[in-house]
């Protein structure tokens, strides 16, 4: 039994930024958010590889109580992205999508994945992430992502996705693109609208926003000195969010303030290095510290002198 | 006696929207600025207007404890700005930049204004904004904005007066500019060598963060759903930022942090109508609500569950 299901791409990754590259990284939304969510709960992995991907080296994710025993394995290449950062790592350039055996996807939920409380469906077909849906039982969250290619090219079948969705995750320029409102508190009413309980909009090294009945909860970017590669920084996000979620092991608004913290946090590490290494290697304690930083960072206190 | 001295500029702004127009609004930093702090503060205005100026239309920001006894009457005509905003209202193009008088404005300090234990330095020519800091007593805080003008054309002079400023007011752009790096924690460090204990990098609606030696504080920008009219927004910040100060009469890490969260507030307030009206109508307590709202916003309990 596992306690978050994730549904994504498992993939390699060339990477080139400014500050160096990689080749054959590990890659992916399942990759990235296993590695950020196993800091605190068990995760189980739905994708598929081609018969040339490295399995060897997911090892390090077992060893963090992630199950790829919903992994398949096919007949043909894995998905391969490669991609190139500005000198402001805020802008990329996708230089390669090879979907491979992934074109063909058909998400299968084991048995046993199927009774996850918290579910992620990341960016792929919407049609699929219905799929998915389908085949879990009562999950208490389910978080999904999404992206402008969907965004535009599958309206209607995200539209249909979003009513039973409780959790949307997209950036700003998303959000934008989905509601038609450049506003961003309108684009979430209007997404709120739809379905999702909650939105979180990702704004990069601006931080993220959480929508939900009980208001508005800000968390900022982390400044961080040196960023690598941020490649993988919004599924390391929803990895904090949901890792911290099952560990918390309660929903209500004071949790989900702190999971959007926990998901800038891991957002932040993923930023520290190419590919999921650092995400990989981080304890809770760390976690907890950076989180700590987050606290320091915007707390104040309201009261100051009478007016 | 007043708390707060002002130099900068008191102007005339024509203001086009995709949501409307202004002509002939009341502009200017010295405007802007004292619109906000005297909320809060007693405010001096040093500036010029031409003797076309509708000195008349002061009369609200008189009533609010605002000397105009430092704004010098000239023969000829009054600082012109003409703007135009995008949809996104994030970027602007300037239409008109008529300088007038004001091109040959040389700030003389009176006497009563020379004891102010805040200054604000508007964003004017370098060398002017170090005459004013030579004809003042001992401020406690001196606050400077600046721009890429100024940055680009008149380098050291502005590295000159950075030795005696005590904190810095730039956005993201500038202080990129002026650091020559891309990111903004290195940019704050880099300033902070040359002199402002503090910098605060002003992001529009991403917020504000403040740099200085006690760490770094975030504050985020606040999510109106109708934005007017963003001019003056960054005077209306220092001023928040000022006019708390000058209120709390103690400056310390705590008080610095409120101090931006006022400023935070102020910004959004200016850009929920044109000119400066909405700020000139506030009382302290709207102010104080919508700082809870802030505090609201971002909080979150650090301690949650144990690792």
């Amino acid at each position: 039994m596992i306690e978050i299901l994730v549904v994504g791409s498992v993939a390699l990754d060339d990477i080139d930024t400014p500050f160096g590259q990689a080749r054959d990284a590990l890659g992916g939304s399942a990759v990235y958010f296993s590695a950020a969510a196993s800091a605190f709960a068990s995760v189980g992995v739905v994708g598929v590889v081609g018969s040339d991907y490295p399995l060897d080296r997911l090892r390090a994710l077992k060893g963090r109580n992630v199950s790829f025993d919903g992994l398949e394995v096919r007949e043909g290449t894995s998905f391969r992205w490669a991609g190139e950062y500005d000198y402001d790592l805020n802008s990329r350039e996708t230089l390669l999508t090879e979907l491979g055996v992934f074109g063909e996807f058909q998400p299968t939920i084991p048995e046993p994945f199927r009774g996850a409380s918290l579910v992620f469906l990341g960016n792929i077909d919407p049609t699929l992430q219905l799929d998915v849906l389908n085949q879990v039982d009562e999950p208490k969250l389910v978080l999904c992502d999404t992206m402008n290619y969907w965004i535009e090219g599958s309206r209607e079948e995200l539209l249909k996705l979003l009513e039973r969705v409780d959790m949307l995750l997209v950036n700003d320029a998303e959000a934008r693109e989905l509601s038609g409102d450049y506003n961003l508190a309108r684009a979430a009413s209007w997404i709120r609208d739809r379905g999702p309980k909650y939105v979180v909009i990702k704004k990069g090294e601006h931080g993220a926003i959480l929508f939900g009945p009980d208001g508005v909860f800000f968390a900022p970017g982390y400044p961080l000195e040196e960023i690598f590669d941020p490649t993988g920084a919004g599924d390391a996000f929803a990895g904090g969010l949901l890792g911290h979620l099952a560990r918390a092991d309660r929903i209500d608004s004071e949790e989900l303030r702190r999971s959007v913290v926990y998901g800038c946090a891991m957002g932040s590490f993923a930023c520290e290095a190419f590919g999921p290494d650092r995400l990989i290697g981080l304890g809770v304690a760390e976690v907890a510290e950076r989180v700590w930083a987050f606290h320091e960072m915007t707390r104040f206190e309201r009261l100051t002198v009478q007016p």
